[in-house]
């Protein structure tokens, strides 16, 4: 377990978020040595049953993990896959046939009362049900046929950060498990250069420094770094209050581009793959504005940004490297919240349960 | 066709778009008379294909239209839904087996590269195609092998108004189409109710006169309002550069909610019905920490609230209330837009082709 950072305000204060945030490759090891074998029992046992769509349900952090299981699903397995909307189920009583139908549910304590409720009617519908979580006792576990334990260990700051990473990887092994492959060896990089990352703190103060008056920002990614641009703003606001929109960036160019001005920082997450490609475009129209452009990517698209974090994703498939992109946001979201004064540990109104996911 | 409203900073500034907006009677009309019959023929031929789900795929305005449809076509015809990533398609190249699922591309111009090119690759993988647009003449209703154009004629203003409300209608008309219902009778008092709301200007300038300042603000809803609070949020962006966060009542409890404060006005739609009910524990929430709350719903959740739109709904069910709940905030978004000096008819760095939908 890392030391917390340096304390800001008040000596105590955001020690429990930033030790979390610096467990995280000690995290990813254990899922990997201790998780990937029974994920991929649970994998191989939902790919005998042949599902043929996907539903995820999710809310808040978790909602994210699930938006990048449903990029890997529908990429490199080819199943269509679906964000549910929870309400058609539980406010509109709504019992569609769902034979056929893996319905995943992303929760790190696993008691949402809407969540189970959603879970178990969609098992009573035909659907195979899977629940992704951090807790093997938890009333969405008990619900669902089959149970994937993210393994992240007790997280007590209110903002989720290592059972975050903990889904994704969990998420990225079970997708790989279901067709047949064991991708605990792709993903053995992963806690080598989180630690690499992690160490870069002094860096990522002086984006702080940068950041900490910016009275709003807008994310932006495209396909397996969209889920990153959404975690990161939702981080933004939970710990500094800070009004961030997430856009994919073909979204972007759709209407809100014509907010952007320069009281609005772009906060770039270029993975490298066809999704940064895509982005590329994008990032030249705001260049092309004058936008002040946070790059965490490939070092050329950080040297052309107005400030940013390259990523070291060497040897990392782009569907992995969501894992990694997080990891200098949480640091940033951290470092942002103590500089104003704020206690990241506890944000004002938000509760870990049963409201947070 | 209506006239203009009175104008703003410049004579001629936003003429068109308030002349589009208060069109929209007309349009909703239109459609019923003319479009119903072939809307029902194409849902009749859909439904004898016996679609097992539904993928929908949007971009902008456009993509709230879709999100409506979902929460249509899951509560209503019980199918499950996913809207698409469509990167996973045109920068990723996955080709997932679409045999039996039914791909609905929404887009008003009709000829975005990406959105046409995802619905052929859809077409190729087996899909039933359909492309709902407001341009029988675009490449996207080429290439889907059915097409349901929403009559909302020509459209000059950047924002996207009557084309979205024709999009709703006509997506209700399909969705009963495909159940074997007539939906236009179910239909046929919102034109008198569209023509009610929008001779309510004053109301809505005053409503102006209290937001004009507001540098942010969060839009909520649930269940089929949560559309036009994402549908809200984009017009206010595009047309008075206000960034707006749309969030499912749910959800906002997640997180976001730390982020509201005395500055960040809360835009509450409350459909009555189902959503309306599930989202009136959030209302509680936002009050108790006094937040500033405008309400577009009903008269007793307009008054405890700061201010509000008394929504006529009578007689019309919670599924098609969407199609009233925009026009008043079509109203506001212009009348902000106006007070702050822009020309809503050409907001800066939006192009209606090819990037708008």
């Amino acid at each position: 377990m890392a030391a917390a950072f340096p304390a800001g305000p008040s000596e105590s204060s955001g020690c429990v978020m930033s030790a979390e945030v610096l467990d995280q490759p000690a995290v990813l090891r254990r899922l990997l040595a201790d998780g990937a074998d029974r994920i991929r029992e649970v994998a191989e046992a939902v790919a005998a049953r042949e599902p043929r769509f996907v539903l995820l349900t999710a809310r808040g952090t978790s909602d994210h993990a699930a938006l990048y299981a449903k990029y890997l699903l529908e990429i490199r397995r080819e199943l269509p896959c679906g964000l549910t909307s929870m309400s058609t189920i539980t406010a509109y009583g709504a019992r569609p046939d769902l034979t056929g139908v893996l319905f995943i549910s992303v929760s790190q304590w696993g008691g949402s009362p809407d969540l189970v409720a959603a879970t178990w009617a969609a098992r009573e519908a035909g659907a195979i049900t899977l629940a992704v979580t951090n807790n093997p006792d938890s009333a969405l576990a008990a619900v669902a046929e089959f149970h994937i334990d993210v393994l992240a260990g007790s997280e007590r700051a209110l903002p989720a950060t290592k059972s975050y990473t903990a889904s994704l990887l969990a998420l990225y092994l079970f997708s790989e498990g279901l067709g047949g492959v064991d991708g605990a060896g792709a993903a053995g990089l992963l806690p080598e250069l989180a630690d690499e990352i992690l160490a870069r703190r002094e860096e990522v103060r002086a984006l702080a420094t940068r950041y900490r008056f910016a009275p709003r920002m807008v994310a932006i990614s495209r396909g397996y770094g969209y889920p990153t641009a959404q975690e990161a703003a939702l981080k933004f606001m939970e710990t500094s209050y800070l009004p961030a929109l997430a856009y994919s960036g073909a979204d972007l160019l759709h209407g809100p581009l014509a907010m952007i001005d320069n009281l609005s920082p772009v906060l770039a997450v270029v993975p490298e793959g066809p999704g940064g490609e895509a982005l590329r475009p994008v990032l030249d129209r705001l260049r092309g504005r004058g936008a002040d452009l946070c790059v965490v990517g490939p070092a050329d698209e950080v040297r052309r940004a107005s400030a940013g974090f390259v990523l070291p994703v060497e040897g990392v498939g782009e569907e992995l490297q969501p894992v990694l992109e997080i990891l200098p946001l949480h640091l940033l979201a951290y470092e942002i919240s103590v500089a104003r004064g704020y206690d990241p540990d506890a944000p004002r109104t938000m509760a870990k349960t049963p409201e947070s996911s």
